[in-house]
């Protein structure tokens, strides 16, 4: 096997005094790093931090905009309409555009956050909204989606590159969906589970549910979450098992080529 | 007298279902549009239809970041380290660049708002944040400063081009400062009163206290405060009288040519 | 016909700055006021000066608790968990409580805002947090509550006094439920018809849907709303109409005696 | 010596998923306990865990209000208007009342947080709305103020029990004036430092200062911050060092007595 497949994770998620997640030993092990832009986590000393830090360790910057729901860490549900969705998330990615400009870098990713991501997941509205954004901040972003989103769908239709994306930590229902973090068995913490889980979707390119069915998938990037107490293990574990195996870990833009 | 002189106004200060101002009457009496940008007012869907109605008047857009105060309205002091205030400031360039890019428009000009202008007229450290962050954002903004503030000598020494302002509804005291709001007199509501302090200013081309004294300047734009009660009858004064004195009104880049 | 009913309204909805509905004028025309506490409108000074206001004219003070979101005024669906919604209910209303016994004066009851009432109607999970925060809070406090919504249920379960609430201004579905303010003919501007609306409701002591049906209901409270444009209109329409069929405009404890 | 001291702690400083400090580890250690109220830190459920746990310990709650400032986490100063501070304040004391209600508890103290504690320490308009805003919440709450602070004076000036407090882990000035956290030396991080310093404190009743001078004060509880990295080993060490100097570890009532 000698595919091309990249590692990203979610950073940059403290806020003012509150540290989450180990960024430092993070970057050495992914490829590209989708950091919150100030909505869900992240202010914007935070943001500035995870960019000089991204760059240090040579990972390639993504926006990782989210609601604007500090409490709920955005992983609330909230009915906005899409336009404003659509605002909300421009405001994001400039913030961080001008942020990575501070600093001689570029944005090459979106990825829509936690409820978010997960209502655009089927409502093509909101996936719409969400596609006409990234594509209005820069044209040549990457756009981070599930594989068989709606948003994916709407990336493509608006021009945009797509980056299919499998969750190293994360099971699937039978359509593909993310099972939601309540369920039973839904969070893998187990790095040999993840390895497992995250050799078998890119052997296959395809998803498979937590009851063993299969949906075909190219898959572009493994995302490994940069908040859980097992992030540091599992992310080691996944790279060095996707090393071992051959494949070659890519940023996303050559992922997606 | 055939000068050129620019005539700017803050604008979009609603935030969500709270109106404030009446930008589509302000929009043709002025030149150039300082919109707010979410911190202390203005919500990323009233900032795009500010960017929008700045684009149908043929007003050229500005940001106008402050600090993030939506209950002070970006009007109180707050102590920040200099750093988080460029990192603040440069977030919501970023943010308004974006938005403005989705119509097909640019920031042309950046003007700090409130408590976050007065703090930064007289200390260094703080002026020296705004202008990296402004710079940062794109070399070729205008910085819109007080004459003789310590903003507009920074914004000169990282190589910035800057606009000097006088505030055509605000008196001076002596070493050409704003007076505080609080203080008597400090507030100008009668637009004949507005139109005397702007022209005197201008064929002076200096800054006239409240007591009289005189500070040389030269004047590239005058501010009309978009939010008050008598926003319309001095901005359609003012305009008026700059016109019959045949003072060619133009864009910011124009007039700091 | 010589009943008891009560009229409220919502009021305190300016922030900082920003002013929202004429409470001076609304104040007279009321019985009852539903105060916002801060989370979706109203800073605490503004509450202070609702509180005032109240006092000034007789009517009894209300907390309306609301989801913790300014921009979209608390009408935006958010899914928190119901604990978490316990607590921020719990929140809102003690700070009223404070806010109102700092004026001398005490809370009366507990009416939810927009989007959090609207979710509560229907799921009885939210409904028992709310009741449940309530009692908490003050267990003689009246829960003003649509008829037939599980609020209604819930709060009596807990032990609560309900007042059954209809509104001058909205428009009913076939099982009594408020329509969403987006479906043509939910929102009523016409004080006559409003008149008519809130009349033949009482008269009949039931709720008559847009389409007609009804649905048997004892009515103590009538709502009208504080910010749109024809809320003082209607407001006075409708108490003029309330007095000329004789009926008693009294406070909520009397009305639900 | 057998005399009454307390100790108290800042706790429930976490916020959403935001984790901070060790609170089950630190209640065993402390006789009451000043809990954030949601402005600069803890969210209300953050506030709920924290009540319980303090009855679960059988210490005393007190509130702990602080600037509206999460991303500064209450220590940048903001210049308000003491109106505004007020009810700020009365706002977040009646936001724990509440909740402490809910639990069937009380809340038996208050005391400001950071910047807004620091800014009343000398200013007296603001002491005097803060020693206000407690008194209306509950004429029988204790002001925890530190020695020889205008908070202290406006306290008595209203008629509220006062107590006056020193720090285990920070350094003062030559009038009794907390050093700034910046300011070298003054953070105490070594247990065995802070308990010589509590002790010295206590057995003179007075306070010393970094540069040695000495300022009579009577002296009832000594605060241990609850965030920092030695927050458990110091509030071990001095509650192990004030048992063995046979004082009575008390409630802040009986300290006060």
């Amino acid at each position: 096997m000698n595919m091309k497949i990249n590692i990203n994770a979610d950073v940059g998620e403290s806020f003012g005094r509150w540290q989450m997640g180990s960024d430092d030993e993070l970057m050495p092990l992914i490829d590209s790093a989708s950091i919150a832009c100030g909505m869900h986590a992240g202010d914007p000393s935070v943001m500035s931090g995870a960019v000089k830090r991204a760059i240090k360790y040579g990972v390639s910057i993504g926006a990782h905009p989210g609601f604007n729901d500090l409490w709920g860490f955005g992983r609330r549900a909230i009915r906005m309409a899409p336009l404003d969705v659509e605002h909300l998330v421009l405001y994001q990615i400039g913030a961080m555009q001008a942020i990575a400009r501070a600093h001689g870098a570029k944005v090459a990713h979106v990825k829509p956050h936690g409820a978010l991501n997960n209502m655009a997941h089927d409502d093509t509205e909101l996936a719409n909204a969400l596609a006409r954004a990234v594509h209005a901040a820069d044209s040549d972003l990457i756009f981070v989606a599930s594989v068989g989103s709606q948003m994916a769908a709407a990336a493509k239709s608006v021009g945009l590159r797509v980056a299919n994306e499998v969750y190293a930590d994360r099971r699937y229902g039978a359509a593909g969906q993310l099972l939601p973090r309540e369920r039973a068995g839904a969070l893998i913490s187990n790095p040999a589970e993840a390895v497992a889980h995250v050799l078998r979707m890119i052997q296959h390119q395809a998803i498979f549910s937590i009851e063993d069915e299969s949906v075909p998938a190219k898959i572009h990037t493994v995302c490994v979450h940069g908040d859980g107490p097992h992030a540091l293990s599992i992310a080691a574990a996944v790279r060095a098992a996707l090393n071992q195996a051959n494949m070659r870990l890519v940023s996303l833009d050559r992922a997606v080529e």
